[in-house]
């Protein structure tokens, strides 16, 4: 990838270092994957692979800023390393790095998905920073995981099945596939932050409890759970590591992770059955793959 | 216009604030200009001028996080008055806006030289920043100003001429004025932060020597003059009234604006003569009318 390779010198390193920190490759993986349904030309699908890539690392980097957070994937953030001035002009390097990539693939049609895209992850990035400390409910907390989330995954279906050059009826299931994939996901993170990796032991780090982000699991634990407890954590902006763990504790002793897996494995189900649209190849088997896993995430 | 208006609700304010905050227009308008020497389509002219003023005012908005600016254009930056966080998450809005209206050109070539822009936008803003305080010659003052101030007049014309359908020759000729004029422009802008705007009475405020900013009249400052009263508001970060006061002084005491007011005008020469390629209408005359009032600013 010669992505931030050609950055000016002092963005390359933060860019290279946002790049290859170790992500899944899952959003370029599943462009790749609804592109090989069809017929595509390979120049075209590793520019769009690689700019959603770019893109989502672009949004990462400015999202920690939003977020002040200090570190990801076990690495100190640009910001962290870097501070704010260097990680700004370097998720606009990368984000319009995104748009050179599309442009000389030529198709409007795809640079037009990955914007509305954008404009969604601005806009969910945003929501999210607004209502931290704030209880949302179900429905404000769709809507930005569809927003911040979800639209990436959709993105990366809809330009795959485009330059793949399926049926709009297939780019369309596609795209519900995509976004629902994209739901399950977010919401498999949620619980992970509360109960840690699966197949290690121990609880997770409560990160979106200290942040003060209420996701899913928290709202349904708000409802049946110790509210008090929890909600003392979600209010205090930096609350002590007992109360984090007391915080964590609360929601467990709930159904609330029960309920979010259920709520997840839904929308992977329904992620599924639109793959019925689809031609019957392996890239479809291996999609619904990737959906049966996202739940485990082992993907 | 219905950028901003489409914001999410917490976007739509420090987007609207920041588009309609009384710039001069000046870069639709070129557009407009180049483009109305061939045959274009009025819709797609449009959205690239909409394009083409939604990117400035989002660079404006993170150069402004970049720069810790607390006003601008006599207003208060939204940075200042929402906070980091949202004028993060505003710029990202916007850009991903400017590419939004670009793909319903199109036309990938006015994708590719928008995109190609933005990077050097992100590469300048980040130059210029890691350059305060530091003394830099003229070639590395050139190449900053070419990436942050005149990329944009470039691809302002550069674009303009492409919807106009005008011929390689003649964009080339027109991306050559937009430079060379975007270079003039900011020399000029560069003057009035030392001796105030033309017409009025006074010295200017010396903003750039605050931010430690070398621009060149205060490089050839450097050489000539009172190198050290300058350097000490250069290096200082918090320079007192006084100490600024002494810097305008020690520039103004040099033949520095007049060497830099010669330079602005040769490029204003050079701009003026590349219009020769154009065909000889009222748009032109218009081109040239701006590029001799650049200097001045009348504009």
């Amino acid at each position: 990838m010669e992505v931030g390779k050609r950055a000016p010198a002092p963005l390359v390193e933060p860019s290279l270092e946002a790049l290859m920190s170790g992500g899944k490759r899952l959003r370029p993986l599943l462009l790749v994957l609804c592109a090989g349904m069809g017929v595509s030309d390979r120049e075209s699908l590793l520019k769009a692979a690689t700019a959603i890539e770019v893109l989502h690392t672009a949004t990462l980097i400015h999202d920690d800023i939003v977020d002040g957070a200090e570190s990801r994937r076990g690495v100190p953030t640009a910001v962290a390393k870097y501070g704010r001035e260097i990680a700004v002009a370097t998720g606009d390097y990368l984000f319009a790095e995104t748009f050179s990539e599309l442009a000389e693939i030529g198709d409007a049609r795809i640079v037009r998905s990955f914007a509305e895209a954008s404009e969604g992850l601005a806009s969910g990035e945003l929501e999210q920073y607004r209502s931290n400390g704030v209880v949302v409910d179900v429905e404000e907390y769709l809507e930005h995981i569809k927003l911040k989330t979800a639209g990436l995954f959709k993105v990366a279906c809809v330009a795959g099945g485009t330059l793949g050059r399926l049926t709009i009826r297939q780019v369309d299931a596609l795209a519900t596939y995509g976004q629902a994939l994209g739901i399950a996901f977010q919401m498999s993170d949620d619980i992970m932050d509360l109960v840690g990796k699966p197949g290690l032991m121990g609880k997770g780090i409560g990160a979106d409890l200290i942040e003060g982000t209420v996701t899913l699991p928290v709202i349904f634990a708000l409802r049946e759970g110790d509210e008090k407890t929890i909600r003392r954590v979600l209010e205090d902006p930096e609350p002590s590591p007992e109360s984090i763990e007391a915080g964590i504790e609360a929601v467990l002793a709930t159904d609330a992770i029960v309920k979010t897996e259920a709520w997840a494995n839904g929308e992977i189900d329904a992620a599924i059955a639109d793959l019925d649209f689809l031609p019957d190849c392996p890239e479809r088997e291996f999609l619904e793959m990737v959906a049966s896993e996202v739940v485990g995430r082992e993907v």
